[in-house]
């Protein structure tokens, strides 16, 4: 698959119009599995953390060294303001130029069965494609932790070069869920105000009981802008897959995700055929909207599957 | 109700035993509709903004106006993390003391349908027990920005005293859906820094496009600490509640939110049927997650209802 027919695909999966749907499905049906053992890397920080700069620097590291680099998103914006600010190529113009790269700018608008479904989609599609390295980027604030950890095999957070106390508020969760910390624009007159954030986080991680036995995350400073550290986030991710796969953390962390991925897909379809059948009882005034919600459920959907044999459908479209 | 049948409500709502669950609903099934009309208030802003203070001290106010105010919170924190940091009783500690108050510390953990379907239901609860005003204090960011939309009549951003810069990212979404902004923390030292804030907001309200045809948000700077600004505060939400009110955009927001209640529970109780049915198949090893769910959820729940009549149950549990 090519580029453009990568991006038409990822325009089809999202789509909100069943056609599209349809023509997507029989697009996974034809797709191999990936020739290349695959990583997906998560990319995390608050606005301003230099996250683009990153990418587009790190991903050319990873061309450089053979590997062929997607970069997606997930954007946790408001529904409301609809913002797409995250994985713009224009803001990757270098690595944007590389036939090796395939950057997809964040699909705007709600997208069925959420961002994290489609991101999962897209993801393995990539990896049909050839692409071995997958980046995804984030804003790591309330929902997107759970979503990025949910989506990826690690989780790199870019740190502002700020004092910690403006930071204090947002960094606890993600710091959790980070496998490895980096100090970014550790470059010029952003020097000294590097060594302050290093020193918080340094404190921070000490105090953060390590989330498996078998990593403890390293805090790095590093410049996007110069390339410096670049190669030293490298090794410690391919320090961090062998140690992960040794353990056993890291299939457990894929089956979890397909298991959550089949979840979602599940709950999107019982909510389809719900909207086709019942469609005219979502509007309606319902004095206790919980007792009318369960009433309706049970009374049309449990008692047909109750004491049935196997149930149709179950020996299809798994391994 | 008094305050400790309301907790142990609650306690019940929370809960995830299916035992609990019926216990619940049939309290549901008893309540009466409030007697007095509500006003749903949500209080966002990231930490920091000064919100437990700025409730204690409003809540008062609005005690001394005749209310009873139920304070819950909505908290977006990570799974993970089980990040507890809102609605604590302890740093509202003047409003506790109050007969008139009741404050709901954050749940912790998982919750069965999210924390938004439950607090819909506490919110509910809260007003049947004869409180009149909810303020639901949640931090701005990501995800709770729409769930504070989908929970209240009107919302109050809280901004604290900062330079604009490290806030621009953040800003955009929650100040779009804000119908009042409050700089906080006008107070000693603070005064300078919140002229400096008053300027970025106001500027960034005169970009912003008015939500609604009826109301520009107003921008107030306040002391929580000093009780300034406060009266000011519930003036504007009363003159907010009379524009909404006339516009039909209140009663509009509020169908809303019983339409997306339903939805949410709906949804709920799908999943809940398909794992009592199909468990044994979420975790599965599925080749292709979304055909194996459409296949599954197609096949099973979809032909029983086609072509019926009236579905079971649709005439109960509403009016």
């Amino acid at each position: 698959m090519n580029r453009r027919d990568l991006a038409q695909a990822i325009t089809l999966i999202e789509s909100t119009r069943p056609e599209d749907r349809d023509k997507a499905n029989a697009i996974f049906e034809s797709l191999t599995s990936p020739k290349k053992p695959t990583f997906r890397i998560g990319v995390s920080g608050v606005p301003g953390a230099g996250k683009s700069t990153f990418i587009d620097a790190f991903g050319r590291l990873l061309i450089e060294k053979g590997h062929k680099v997607a970069v997606l998103a997930i954007d946790p914006s408001s529904p409301l303001t609809h913002g797409s600010i995250l994985a713009d190529k224009t803001r990757m113009q270098r690595l944007s130029s590389s036939p090796d790269a395939f950057i997809r700018p964040t699909p705007s608008g709600g997208i069925l069965g959420g961002v994290a479904a489609r991101t999962r989609e897209v993801t393995y599609l990539c990896e049909s494609a050839g692409y071995d390295i997958i980046l995804i980027e984030t804003v790591g604030v309330g929902q997107s932790e759970t979503e990025i950890y949910d989506l990826t095999d690690a989780v790199l957070l870019l740190i502002p070069p700020a004092a910690g106390d403006e930071l204090q508020g947002l960094k606890k969760g993600i710091v959790e869920i980070a496998d490895i910390l980096l100090i970014n624009k550790a470059d010029g007159e952003l020097e000294a105000l590097c060594n302050q954030a290093y020193q918080v986080y340094a404190g921070a991680l000490k105090l953060t009981p390590p989330r498996s036995p078998f990593w403890s995350p390293p805090l790095h400073k590093i410049s996007s802008l110069e390339g410096r550290g670049l190669e030293d986030v490298w090794n410690d991710l391919e320090h961090y897959r062998a140690a992960s796969q040794k353990s056993g953390d890291w299939e457990r962390r894929r089956k979890q995700q397909r298991v959550k991925w089949f979840e979602d897909e599940v709950r999107e379809e019982l909510w389809r055929v719900f909207k086709e059948n019942y469609g005219e009882y979502i509007e309606k005034e319902h004095k206790s909207p919980v007792h009318a919600a369960r009433d309706l459920v049970r009374k049309n959907f449990t008692s047909p599957l109750r004491g049935r044999g196997r149930p149709i459908g179950s020996g299809e479209g798994e391994i």
